[in-house]
């Protein structure tokens, strides 16, 4: 019979958690528990801040919906989910475009479009022009490269969040050409606030913290033989690029438009220049994505909870 | 502008958290990224590993009713809970009696006794008697201490698990006398398994672990100018003693019926004989408790997640 007390418990856990069948589950577990229990002990934990916490964490799991992923928000305002990426990019065999947050508005059927072709239904004055090459990591164009693009309006709003979320708008999917080359036309997007009426909300202005993101362009670009790659470009002139607070915002995907651009398709518009360049396949890549579709999160997740 | 990479993100989220106006609420939070970051990065968590994980806190959070807590029951299977205990314990001015789970079976409308009555409504051959004192860390008697004590039945099972939860058993609430001596009768209670049908089950089953607890009897001991005492008696001769799966038997909590026991005021039934010893009071133990009503905290949860 041992003493359980402050400094027992951890190897006790671990000792009880040695069965674990799946190697990996069971280093990860163990990780786990040795860096949560080095934070309540560090911290010197109360039974009263314990209780919040559970407190929190449970809400912020009700607050989960078919279109809303609060556990995502929470791991992206605490840095996790940039963590994630970085280990991402570093694991990978080559050095290609940082990875940036996938976000919680992807959808996976996103129209396709010839390569020129707006995303936008209603351009109006805030046209803009993003053109580049999807190439290796020896700068040699990638034919027929996916490129996937989705963002804001220049409101600052997706059309998940409009009245008919059904309507897509702002989104498309492309093909580069036998180069590699690619180029659209958009809007310039808006930077938003993340939603604050959950306890995550509660917690960001608990720390003060502004809960914007400076305008940004999602994209997905895929080919045969190279790793997928999730990333966004951020706008330089944007009030917040400085202090994103989702930490997505990395110097080498800072962009703006310059007007007059010679290599733009589309000169008269304001134009993003852009080069994407993609690493290698490896063998463990083929599901490499951050974030998801949170509403097959959420439906997976209700589903294993019954 | 920075680069943000899996070096310099932790430092990144620490400066945006640095205007959290409580002092406190800041070196938990700063605490926790810290230690949250070292995690991912020490076991390099993948893209894939990290939505498992959001999944599985999403789930955690879904399950949570009016009638159950599975982050709570989650803390407990970590071995965190017990963790929170001990440095609670070790907190304290004086070394009292240990602190155990007070888990998710606690009401606070127990019936006042008087002593030497039963709380079991029909105890059978199962009965068996409890007796000692309640005394200050010199062993001087403490008068009229309040004794509140809950457990299961001889099945196993609480009256809150039971086709009617509103009717109470197995529960109430005694006065020591002015030497602080106390006595009552009951069941033998006996082990169970937690909730299994839930994400946690799921873990536990993934780590091989058993699920049980060894059979236990809840105390929740208080007097004016005491630290409150939440603890538990773990009985000897239960096949998962070594190996409960929330952490809760500590060595000294451990005891065991004996018969014929000429200091029992029931010698005719097994008994055991236990002295509760309470720790001075600090200004901060107000409301030193761990757990608590679990309808309470989900009641609380939900309403401060709209």
């Amino acid at each position: 019979m041992i003493a359980i007390d402050e400094k027992t418990i951890t190897d006790v856990a671990l000792a009880q958690m040695a069965g674990t069948r799946d190697p990996r589950l069971k280093e990860i577990m163990a990780c786990l528990v040795k860096h949560l229990h080095a934070f309540a002990r560090e911290i010197d934990l109360t039974p009263e801040e314990w209780i919040d916490g559970i407190k929190f964490l449970t809400a912020v799991g009700q607050t989960c919906t078919p279109y809303r992923q609060e556990f995502i928000l929470l791991s992206d305002t605490l840095g996790l989910s940039s963590l994630i990426n970085s280990l991402h990019d570093r694991r990978a065999l080559e050095n290609g475009t940082k990875t940036s947050l996938l976000g919680p508005f992807y959808r996976q059927d996103s129209p396709q479009r010839k390569l020129g072709e707006s995303i936008a239904a209603n351009p109006g004055p805030a046209e803009i022009c993003i053109h580049g090459r999807v190439v290796d990591t020896a700068g040699k164009g990638i034919p027929n490269a996916s490129v996937q693009i989705w963002q804001t309006d220049d409101e600052g709003v997706y059309d998940l969040q409009r009245n008919d979320p059904s309507v897509m708008d702002l989104r498309g999917t492309y093909h580069a050409d036998a180069e590699g080359r690619y180029n659209l036309r958009t809007v310039r997007p808006l930077g938003y606030m993340i939603p604050m009426d959950g306890p995550v909300g509660d917690m960001i202005r608990a720390q003060g913290r502004h809960g914007y993101r400076p305008a940004h362009i999602h994209f997905l670009i895929g080919a045969p033989g190279y790793r997928e790659l999730v990333t966004a470009l951020y706008l330089r002139k944007d009030d917040h690029i400085d202090s994103d607070t989702v930490f997505g915002v990395t110097d080498s995907l800072v962009t703006e438009t310059t007007k007059n651009d010679p290599a733009s398709p589309f000169p008269n518009l304001p134009s993003i220049s852009f080069d994407f360049q993609l690493a290698a396949a490896k063998a463990e890549d083929a599901t490499g994505r951050v974030g998801a579709d949170p509403s097959q999160i959420t439906k997976k997740t209700v589903q294993s909870s019954h």
